[in-house]
């Protein structure tokens, strides 16, 4: 399958309600790289995996850290837990923007039957003057009933407050495995479709991964499908619709793939990216340098406005 | 046994209260082929399957399309999520009907144990200016207690706010399975009725399926009966009682069939139809065409007056 | 053991806070046969078995015609869903009583976790103008706890807004298939109690059938006694203590069978019968010809007033 | 291990606010036997056990029976569920205390999972006149988590309406059967101290068994101990601390054994005694005379004063 | 690994609001041995294993005993459950701290599936004129879904009335036991660091245990690592970046081993200790000593400013 060109899509800003546009608009255009693009420093992996992501950059433990990256390596955001924001942010407000991730859960347990309960509100977010709540959607997991419903409650939050929802969204779940897993191209392109429907401003995926082997246990036509990384990505854009999409890079990769990927991600319509380990297991020296290069590659691949 | 005439109805737009009837009168009379016919489009196959549906037809997985046709080829209303509804409904509000589908799930775990959480509210469809709710109920699943429970809350709702409710009444669920499935006259004939006595005004049914082989499986007198589809039909509109009925296309059919079925199903004294993939799986200009045809069929084969 | 004389019971009307007092006046005394007696129409089938027990008088699958019935037989009152008392209902209100059943199940998935949901509520019967409301408890059943949990509140809404409740009590659920199923004297006795005790006014039971070698499976002393039909239904109605209880025909049975039923009913202190399918099942005619029958035998059988 | 003597405890009246101090003053010093015992009558075995415990004696089956021998053998209150709350005691209301028990369930299925859930409330119990609230907290069962959170709610209704409360503490679920089962001193121990420590103000406690076969399956040091009956109640009553402490009689047994059971029971720091079956599986008159030689014993032996 | 310097934080209390900062102020600095350390005592012992931990010193078994104890020895605070809060504590209120501890569970069923519900709330907290309130998260769970969620809601209230929080955070669950078991370095350290990003103000940990055949199970790198207990204190207390970490001493030790154990506590930047069992289970004036010695190695070991 050849790569398409992009169905050109109306700006986001414009259908969202004021409350939303404000917040979104303060996050494309005024804080981080800017010019429409988007980039994240996720800081939850201290509940997602403990402590162990940390080791690599011992200083990289103490929240701290990560304010002080987010700032003086001008991300757009910080996206963390309650904890973080409610004992770290304070003495940042205002100089970066703030995702506040109202939902989580440790790895102990196995992801067979994935939810993430809330353990913030938007209602939080308003208070603390966040520009955006983050949550994470389990697509396809065996508890989709309750991760559906309580979504529900957050994306009516975010319509009464005007607060932009960031979805996290992840297949997730024992049913996928017999579907080529969670990384598959027809894993997260599902994701993102659902992720929009479901009322998601920006949807946050993983990278698609073309495997044959797992493609092949994917319904009809993505096992017959072939298509690179890029076009899969496209895709997965377009079934996002409106909704923006920033992909994320998971544990730490080559300097050259991080920059290729990101180029990758907003040549075929991605808003930006959001990279945490990646970017924190350095010191901050390095990490200041390598995100000045990540937004130098964001601003100068820009497809899509928003 | 012999085809008996329908069972004459008092109207159902008699026996509404007056925000149910103005709505309903609308989609009966004032968008779509009118006449008191229904001509729905659904655009939910995106989370209830994935974004697998939009491959024969690339334009149509970008939203724009589905909304572009419900205007240009005069559907009576168009059905889909929240998100949708959200950011693309907006530009062509008042233009075509909407039916906001308060309920939905993806197909990645089994069927077994059926049921969809609500991700929007009846307030939602207020809020946005819908003529009408969606919700599925899945007849006979083991989790029927919980779907019943819910759909309490929506019928409540519907009645508070003068919402018509659209009941996607589908037979569902492990117990099904030994009892000759989901498609069987007796599974359509109980879902109708289910449907019905919880408070649809409009009941979506699939057609239901003549297979001998299933039908044994089926309860008395089910298992003994031999009828044809078109009396199928026609009981389960009888035991939709006052309630309309609409029924479905499923996946991609001939269009001589389309139409036939579309013919047989009014004579049956269907209110209408829901035709989606029969219809998007092709480019605009075809699928103007052919819904051109699906409509006249309609109303050259009224049988039943709402 | 011999039968004993049923104890007396002060006058259910007596205790009872006033605005059940008037509804039950009304249900025990203005219509139907009156004089205490109670003869309910139901017509719940449609949902707890599906659409099958019309097909012996096709007539019976339109609602229209158990209200017509209702009316033109003098039934004291028909019990049905809120789909029926909101689309059929309005047109015979005031001429019939109204029992608004709140909550059922479809028969498609197995019996062993038996419970139903609410699909209606006190306040939709109170609106409706209803006469009472009609619960179905599982006696038994391994989710007792959350239909006792359920009643609660049903029960404390009836209480609140002065609304009759009448409690089917049904023994149901695997535990009681080790303990003689839910038709034996045990099973039936226990349910009547339990109704009472958890603030029942009317009792609706199935008929205690006297089975030895099921019989034999019950606790103490059920699996000792020596009963009579007529004995163990006195000692049910009994354990209802100043409840009413009313006692239902089930399936099909012969026409002298059921008047021999009726009498034997009324003689062991019940104050009426429920019958559906022993009478919708034909045509209207002979409908109200064996109502008028079942009304004179109930008259003429009072033992206990209320 | 040798009996000690028993530790002295501020009176529970001190402590108490005024609500629940007027109340419990009047169950007793005013009801009763007075001087500070409880004599309390409990009539919900017809939920707990069917209405089988009242063949002994047939007219137990009326609660107009338990009632009246409330009355006029003069217990300090009967206990009992709304329906008998609200059917019977308006006639008795204010000649002898009411506890209204608010949690139950049928012995149907098996207890290996028992949790009662609510079908009465306090605010039922304010309203009837009531002078406590009883409360069934299955102490082990494997869904304690359901039982105290529930137990929470009630708790604070106490709190808000000054309602003393009264917990059933019963050692149960399938956990417990491989530590002795339910009846060893282990086991009672723990549900005296669970309940003082959720906030009972009178524990009612099954009669704890010696039984060294059991013992020996039970935790350190229980396993290891060797104590009479009258230490195991003396310990469990301080486990119990400044909650007062009633112990049960069970099934029926020897006269003799009773009123000896009785003594030990105060001699021990218990504050009284809830004896049903032991009571009205006799006739009225012999109920009574056995009343008045327990209301005697309770009040010789009395060792702890509230 | 060597051991590191600790990271300097931000005071705690300069980032509190004013409500939670005069709280923690006079348990930091007015309570107990003061200059910013904590010594709470635990006695919830009575419900987490029964009474058999007060077998060793019988009068421990009166809550009396541990509420002149936390007097008379200068504890910091109490921490017990509402039943003892509500019966015991008036007399001391304002004589030393209170931590209302608001969830916990017996141990009678396996701790596979551990969650503790709430059974009192922040309000009762409030009321009491508690200091801070207690809650147990039992991180790992395969319940966490709904332990997250319910610790929200504590966690709200706390920030609602300004109330200090302060979490036992337990590593537990069955799937914790193929990852090395509950009292693993890499289980402590996701704890404390889990219960600051949820929102803890003091997070309570167990000590960790170095044990190198089940570190081996722990996932990377603590698999690897070579860490003294020391240094796996120090790692945990920095984990729990600003929030403050007190450590349990368990069963009873020696003595010696309780005063080493607790400066090295202090020396890898602990606030404090809670001991129970180490102190209650002695005679009154022994306990008195002990706390004594422990209270000054506290005030001579601080390494960290809260």
């Amino acid at each position: 399958m050849a790569p398409a060109t992009l169905t050109p899509q109306k700006s986001l800003l414009d259908v969202l309600p004021p409350g939303k546009r404000a917040r979104l608009h303060r996050l494309l255009f005024e804080y981080g790289p800017g010019q429409g693009t988007l980039l994240f420093l996720p800081i939850d992996q201290g509940i997602e995996h403990g402590p162990r992501d940390f080791f690599p950059n011992p200083d990289s433990k103490d929240p701290e850290y990560q304010f002080r990256l987010a700032v003086e390596a001008n991300y757009t955001a910080i996206a963390c837990q309650i904890g973080f924001a409610t004992k770290y942010w304070p003495d940042y407000a205002g100089r970066t923007g703030l995702i506040l991730k109202i939902n989580g859960k440790t790895d102990i347990p196995s992801g067979a039957q994935s939810f993430s309960t809330l353990n913030a509100s938007v209602e939080d977010a308003v208070r603390l003057g966040a520009d955006a709540v983050g949550y994470t959607l389990y697509v396809g997991s065996p508890r989709q009933d309750q991760d559906l419903l309580q979504m529900k409650t957050v994306r009516e939050d975010c319509d009464r407050y005007g607060m932009p929802l960031v979805v996290w969204a992840y297949p997730r779940g024992e049913a996928l495995d017999e579907k080529g897993g969670q990384s598959t191209f027809y894993a997260i392109d599902y994701a993102a479709r659902m992720a929009m429907e479901m009322g998601a401003d920006i949807v946050k995926l993983n990278m698609p991964k073309i495997d044959p082997e797992k493609d092949k246990l994917t319904p009809e036509p993505y096992n017959e499908l072939d298509v690179t990384q890029e076009e899969a990505i496209r895709q997965c854009v377009e079934s996002a619709g409106r909704a923006l999409v920033v992909l994320s890079g998971g544990s730490r990769i080559d300097d050259d793939e991080l920059l290729g990927q990101t180029r990758m991600i907003m040549e075929a319509g991605g808003s930006g990216v959001i990279y945490g380990r990646n970017v924190w297991q350095r010191d901050l020296d390095s990490a200041k340098e390598i995100v000045e290069q990540i937004s130098s590659t964001l601003t100068t691949s820009i497809l899509r406005t928003p």
